[in-house]
Parts: structure tokens; C-alpha cells; sequence
């Protein structure tokens, strides 16, 4: 029950980049370019939460040049790259915004989002991250990174809030 | 029985790219170029499809100039980008070819499918399309999208009519 | 009993590209470049084989360029591209090098390899191979194309004739 | 017990490229070009090693310049490439660093690292390693080349000498 409610609740979903919109493969050319694997079905449930007016927002520890064109693509406005310790820009975002805290999705697989996830209302994890991740998180996506876990947040968020179809 | 005989009288194949003829997975450069992955077995169905004189038609949201230049290499000539809604340029479609839709199998994975698959004699999907178009599916291929689901339904149209080999 | 002296006699080891040498995926850029995927161990063994006397040859009815050049580098020197259909070539090979059918492993993995499997001494295919592959195989390998099925056949030939380590 | 204490000694880590901090795939462009695949967990896992004092070492009989640059940023300065046989590169390695050979953990997947795996204090693979390694190894992953297996043995280390968190 409360678990929905969070979801029902929810105005803002942040997620990590690296094995949560990726599958945490990156395929290197011999150049040393950097390639990652998106989900075309995320990108569909990104850009729809963000025309029903929901905030979505990115933090990542890399600097995916491709991957951050993409997300602007879809509508993202909010992505903080380069982020060491990723809770400084969390607090940085909910003091611009002056967002409520447990009004607040993140989706993460690491440890370099272990503290921001403790600092948000609804804490999720694809089904494949890390034994920490899975222990702290309130929703285990059963979708591994990559592979449709944000599309399976934000489509819960949507339905519960009647924004769906 | 019913199935087969709509699979046997099927004279025009729709198919969407992400997530049927792709596995809706895309590659990103640094640079923000997207690369899709097809399956060689869906290429060799497809053509053979075509030789043996069935209508094959793409139907795509998306605007991929590579996965555009194979399927016009394999012989597809109809093919309909960035469609939205993809009911209108399937109506399109529909009255330049006169087409009885009762004949027309279309093969969708995803929510923008959704409205062409309810107007198309026999709608199928692959075993990963989205509940909702599973739901609405008359076939739903064993086969995952990228994996061979395309090759499946050309299979069972070009067997039923004694085409294949 | 039979299946091991087949293995063992072996002289010639022929391999399709598409669906053996690689998974069946075709990765394309948005210039309609086409990128294929292929095991390192299957090179490791191809180079082996050749190391140690047998004939590797590749008979495929595509083209790819990159492909080409890695086997090249792996030693490989009889390599027929293009090849439609694919028994014209096989047979142009048997003549050039007054070959004995008996002794020759092919491994393919779909319709354009049928007639070559039914003309060599040892037809081999790989897991995923279609069925009407499958059922024409002497030898279905437990892995799949570009998943190790290369490996698997050289190991068997070589280590029956006391050539893998 | 003794495996444990094995870990807990461990002050130099060895790893292979292909197959082990790799998936054993190479996607093959058009002009030749060999794209490798690496996983971001075992990146931030090296990365980690490397901050917390171990040595980490590369020995690769390939010359993926792509793989290398990454590697060089994770802060790995020990890389022996085009390592043919792999044993010398080992032995210049110990006598340069003065190393203590049951102190070094060595992750390696195929035969091309069979002779030093059995030189060192802790012989690793892959689950998906081949058999003859497989047989040689202390501990066998759970995880896959490519997939996480270079994460789970140093995790291992630096838990077992409290340096993870």
C-alpha cells in the first residue's frame, strides 16, 4: 500500500546513467570513444512523463556526450554531469526547485548513489544492481538496467496518476 | 484454425522497426549517432517475401537513415518514417494500394502500435512487446523483437501458401 | 562411434559467416554501415587449426569487408564472398584442391547452407540454427553462432587428433 | 578458509583482456575496426583497487588501443600487450616489482593464460572460462567476462581487507 502511494505521490524522477539507462556496458572503439546501449521503450516513457508534467532529471558520475544529446532530445532539461559526490547537485537541484524531498524518485545501481538514495522519498533499483543498491532501495525493479527498469518506474508513476495512455 | 487461415490469406506485412525489426536497444556514439541492431534472419525472410510477390511495408516513429538503406537493399519499397499518429499514413497506405485490410498482418510492439494493430486483419507482436499489445495481438511470436520474431510471421505466411522454399 | 571418426578424419573445416561466425546481428550506423560480432575464442581456434595443417575455409553468401580482413588475419586464405548459390563454390573448392568429400566439416545455420550440408562428409550447425538445419546435422553444437559453436568443432577435431594443446 | 585467506592476501591484481575484463565479442567494422565491450562496474571496481593502494596489471596478447586508453584513465599503469608467451611478461613483472608470487591474483579465461595461472598464489575465471582453465582455477566466478567477474574478485580483496567502502 504505501509503496503505491509513493509512487502516486512522486513529481520529480532522477536517474543515473551507467547501469540504469545503460546496460553498464560501454563498447570502446579503437580510438577510445566511449559507446553506450539505450532502451528506444525508456526514451518513450521519458519523453511521455515529461509532456504530462512530470520533472525528470539526470545524474550521472560520467560525460556521455551522445547520451546526454539524446536525453535532451527527449525533453530532459535537468542533467548534471561529472558528479562527485552525486549529493551535492541532489541538494543543489531540490534547493533550486525547492522540491519536497519525499516527493522525490531516484532510480540507482551503485555505490556512488547509495546517499542520495537514502535522501529521497522513493529509492529503486534495476533488478541487476549491486547487493547494497538492492538492500536500500524500496522498489527492485524486476527490469535489469538498460533493459526497461525506468520505463517501468515511470510507468507506474503515470498510471497511478492517470497520465498513462 | 481460424489463425492459420488469416496467416494463409495475408497478401501485405507491416512491420515497425524499434523493437520488432530491432531489439529496441540503441547504440550511441559520442557523437549522438544512434546505431540499431537487425537480425540477418529477418533480412533473409524479408526478401524472400518479397521475390515470391508479397507486400512488405515499413511503419516507423523513428527516422533511421541506416536501418532505411538495408530495407530498401532487401527490396522494401512503402516505407512510412517519422510517423505520428502511424494510423494516418496506414490509411494512406491503404487507399493507394486499395488494400482489404482483412489481408494486411501488421507486427508492433508498443503503445504507438496500438491503434493500427486493432485495424489490420491479423495483428501480431513479439514475446517482449508491452502488455498492452500483447493484449491486442491475435499471434504472439516466441521470438523476442531483433531475435527472429519477423522471420517467424514470414515463415508462417510463405509455408501456408506453399512459398517458402 | 560414427560421429567421433567423422570428426576425426576431418581435413577441411568450412564455415558460413552470418549466424556461425556471428550471433545473426547486424549493428547499423546511420550511414548504413553494418557492423558484425564475432567470438575471440572461435579466432583463437581458427588460428590453431590452421597452425597445426587442417584447411579452414569460409564460404558466405555476404560481404563484409571487416570480417574478411580479421580472418585473413587469422590465417584464412580460401574465402568465397557473394557466393549464391553456395554450391557452386563449394564444388569449385573440391575441384581446385581435390578435396574428399568425406572429410569435410561444414557448419551453417540456414536455408542458403542446405545444399552444401547435404554434399560434405560432416554437417554441423550451431544451437540456434533453423530447423530445417538442425534436422539435416550430423552435429548440432550446444552454443550458439558467434557464441562459441566455431570453437566447439575445431576442439573436437583437433583434440581427436591429438593436435589442441 | 584457505580461499579466504588467499583473498585477504592478495596485494597485486593480473587481469586478461578478451574474454575476462571483455565479453569475448569484437564487434568488426567495415574497414576492420575491433570494438570491445567493458562493463562500468569493473571500472569503478579498479579504479577503487588502484585509490586503496593494490596494484592492478593488465596482460593481453591483444593491442586494443581503445581498451588500453580506457584502462590508462582508470589509472592502470602496468599494461603488457601483444603478450605472446604470456608467462615472460609475468616473470619481468615480478623480478621488476621485487613481487611475491603467492601475493598475486591472476583472472585469466582461455589457454593463452593457462601456464601463468599456475604460477601465481590465486588462479581466477570467468564462469563462462573455458574447461582446461576452469580446472586450474582456485575460485571460479559467478560472473561472466564482460560481465562483472573483474568487480566480484576485487570486491572480494578489498572487502576482506576492509578497503571497499
Amino acid at each position: 500500500m504505501n509503496i503505491l502511494a509513493n509512487f502516486k505521490s512522486v513529481t520529480t524522477l532522477i536517474f543515473d546513467v551507467d547501469g540504469v539507462l545503460t546496460n553498464s556496458q560501454l563498447l570502446i572503439t579503437e580510438r577510445g570513444e566511449l559507446l553506450r546501449s539505450m532502451n528506444t521503450r525508456d526514451g518513450y516513457a521519458i519523453k511521455r512523463a515529461i509532456q504530462v508534467g512530470l520533472q525528470v532529471v539526470i545524474i550521472t558520475g560520467g560525460n556521455s556526450k551522445g547520451v546526454i544529446s539524446r536525453l535532451k532530445g527527449l525533453g530532459v532539461i535537468d542533467i548534471y554531469t561529472n558528479s562527485h559526490p552525486k549529493i551535492d547537485d541532489y541538494e543543489e537541484l531540490c534547493s533550486i526547485y525547492d522540491l519536497q524531498k519525499s516527493k522525490i524518485l531516484y532510480m540507482g545501481d551503485d555505490l556512488p548513489d547509495y546517499e542520495v538514495m537514502q535522501a529521497v522519498g522513493l529509492a529503486c533499483c534495476p533488478a541487476n544492481a549491486t547487493p547494497e543498491i538492492q538492500a536500500i532501495s524500496q522498489y527492485v525493479s524486476p527490469f535489469n538496467g538498460g533493459e526497461g527498469c525506468v520505463r517501468d518506474v515511470i510507468e507506474k508513476v503515470l498510471k497511478l496518476q492517470n497520465k498513462w495512455h
